[in-house]
């Protein structure tokens, strides 16, 4: 499954700030959040590196993407993940164009996905940390 | 993109409740919720069927995919879409056959789909109001 991705120079929370404010410049909003390694620990008793995913949704492109075809529902939000890397925070957004690939759905997958890269190429503006 | 679903004779709400029980059985929790048609009326004043995105997800099954790949991440949780039809609110999960098609998945695949299909299944028996 294809990514988007960089890796931030900081730490998950302050590459989450950085994704949070990043998303929204280029109109997504943060709908969901789930702790993945907090829940797995509290389930299972496992110990994993942390695990965070935030689900971002465009309404614009969820709207036409919804009125392209209803069946689009079962994929939305976008995940975006958040995880320790070497060198900082890994931060990685699905590709829409992996989620949709119908050829009805081109011309918006990629302009979903170009925003979502616009996104991650402007994470460094909104670091808070001295690199 | 193919889901498991049915029909469920109740509304939205008798719905959610009943899905919520019925993925709790099979060991799935909702660890996230959407109403995309508030979302979308709030963000762009646009008027839409009720649509509303539960984030369900089963520990067990998530760790085991996130053993196999990190990239699992990207896919999880399974979307359960509540949404008004003709003879009451259709409750559709994704897949997972669909979203893990990679053989090395396979066998987690099936028994996900086994338990959401038993889930699906399930509901009838948490009707709250008389049909």
């Amino acid at each position: 499954m294809k990514a988007i991705e960089t890796v931030f120079d900081g730490s998950m929370d302050e590459a989450e700030a950085a994704i949070r404010a990043a998303l929204g410049e280029q109109g997504f909003g943060v709908l969901t959040e789930i702790n993945v390694s907090a829940n797995l620990k509290a389930a299972l008793d496992v110990d994993r590196p942390p695990l965070k995913i935030l689900g971002a949704c465009n309404p614009g492109f969820a709207h036409r993407a919804l009125q392209l075809d209803p069946a689009v529902s079962l994929l939305i939000p976008c995940n975006v993940v958040l995880e320790p890397a070497a060198g900082g925070t890994r931060v990685a957004v699905i590709d829409p164009r992996e989620l949709m690939n119908d050829p009805s759905f081109a011309d918006l997958a990629n302009e979903a996905a170009a925003q979502l890269s616009a996104a991650i190429d402007g994470l460094r503006r909104h670091q808070t940390s001295a690199p």
